[in-house]
């Protein structure tokens, strides 16, 4: 729950033993170099991004583990991280470090305030981060770092008013209004928790929520409850009803079904120019976005439709927003 | 749809033949001498503020109807009205006119972009008015300009992120943004006309619109087809309800449903401190802020709940609204 999504089993990058080396990503365009941390449930994100805005040392390891709260075993492992990266760049000389995490945050206070898969409960990220790593560390949400970074240099980036959907494992969002980004104390933007039906019942203990419905991990989940096949993941699902397969077809729909409402909802109360979605489950390209938008067109009336587009940073636009929010510290 | 809803059957002023004098309301504070109105389907309200923010010769007359677009018999009694307000207090003279309109409004074109009950599209409204009346024209969307006045004055004031609703005949609403409205060049805040289930059709074009489930006259409509009988308004059938009528007790707990259901999906992705309840529905009381509270807990999870308020200036808002819009041009 409330964790950014990751992929849903299409890897886009090697693996090697000291972790897996990313491709590259976008450039920042110039600036201060700053070091930066996309910390998720599984995997840390982290690379040095130097006075060209290019990531050095771009790689993903395990997040380490630990009984209960992980804030000091990951605290500790940014340390060594930073070593390792200002130690294999030492003419590249970071000025503050960016680190975004998933669940509920507060940027303003520095806190992470609750992330299920990382067991943490108002932990002051930000100063320990600091304090760790001697720099000046500007803290946000994973998603909503995305989101930013979507606007700045990806897939929003021509839209003041936007919604960005990361649909994966499960599914988060962020609201950008007015070309910032609307937090709300670190609650808004749960669209994956957001209610459009009865059922069924959701691991945040609400019930009918979207994510329970309509994510890359529902999709997979609902079709093995449906049939006891387990699927290749929800690209398989896909697949299956594009062949005919009635199941994964039903299952399918509803979940399309479920992205709509949700949409319409979105459509009708914020007006967004755009939906900008991400996460595992946008790479079904035009089996996900035409259909969306033939749904959507149905589904409403004289309400001003969002443009719906792919995200463009990939997995990597929550580790760019990260160095975006440091840059602004320098 | 898309207007601002009416009461629903509880008069709160007396009628005379020259049109309707309404209650004080709350004043404004000191300013500049501005002239407001508020144009509905049905009725101009209209008032002259003073230097205190009094409300002087207050009151609610019929629009006048036309054939198809109504913008040039507006505008004519526009002109009407402001002169015998100023002939009735010559000793105040306005600086500047805050006009409120329904429908789809971009306040910052000056333009009534559509609204179904007074027959414009794309009608350049503002500067219409202000050719007419001889003075700078603040122009902008009934609801938001209430929502506004209720931030400033009224039951939204501790609150820098808020919703206002207003349930009547139809249901509006309006986002604050950090202490501001949100606009989305006029197409946000239609929570009214966010879909809430697949049925029943919606008088704007779409299914299942919060509207034609949930508003006091979706309630009384609702509970007319179920039974034969005409209530007395959405307060009859509530009244109903508590006193054992199993089709209004059915009606009424679904609409409370729909309100929750959209009330939690505001809360997931908007996470508003506050929803600041308005309109003739508002006036249910406990039987309705209670029953929301209880059933939006039930809804949901780790999410922040928002305080649920009653609106506070009665029908006024929108009036006031305009006044303070004007004042912001003097």
């Amino acid at each position: 729950m409330m964790s950014t999504p990751e992929g849903v089993g299409i890897p886009d990058v090697e693996r090697d033993t000291t972790g897996e080396k990313l491709a590259a990503v976008r450039t920042l365009g110039a600036g201060a170099p700053v070091l930066a941390f996309d910390v998720g449930g599984t995997d840390i994100k982290s690379a040095l991004f130097d006075v060209n805005g290019t990531a050095l040392g771009l790689r993903r390891t395990p997040t380490p583990t630990a009984e209960g709260d992980r804030t000091a075993v990951i605290i500790e492992r940014l340390g060594v991280l930073a070593t390792e990266l200002r130690a294999a760049h030492p003419d590249v000389v970071p000025q503050a470090v960016g680190l975004v995490v998933p669940g509920i945050v507060d940027a303003d206070a520095g806190i992470g305030v609750f992330a299920s898969n990382l067991g943490w409960h108002d932990s002051p990220l930000r100063d320990l981060a600091s304090a760790r790593l001697g720099l000046p560390v500007a803290f946000d949400h994973d998603v909503r770092a995305a989101s930013w970074a979507e606007h700045r240099l990806g897939g929003a980036r021509d839209y003041a008013d936007a919604v960005v959907l990361v649909i994966g494992t499960g599914i988060a969002g962020a609201v950008l209004v007015g070309g910032k980004p609307y937090t709300a104390g670190g609650y808004a933007g749960e669209i994956g928790h957001s209610p459009i039906a009865d059922g069924p019942e959701c691991a945040c203990g609400a019930r009918g929520c979207l994510e329970a419905v309509a994510s890359a991990g529902a999709l997979a989940r609902r079709y093995r409850e449906a049939t006891g096949v387990t699927p290749d993941g929800a690209k398989d699902v896909i697949a299956r009803a594009a062949a005919g397969d009635q199941a994964a077809a039903d299952i399918w729909s509803s979940a399309l079904d479920a992205l709509t409402l949700s949409l319409a909802q979105l459509t009708a109360v914020l007006a967004p120019q755009a939906v900008v979605i991400g996460g595992g489950l946008s790479r079904a390209g035009g089996a996900l976005f035409d259909e969306l938008r033939a749904r959507l067109e149905a589904r409403l009336s004289f309400h001003r439709l969002p443009v719906l587009v792919p995200a463009e940073l990939s997995g990597n636009a929550g580790l760019i927003g990260a160095a975006l929010r440091a840059r602004e510290l320098t």
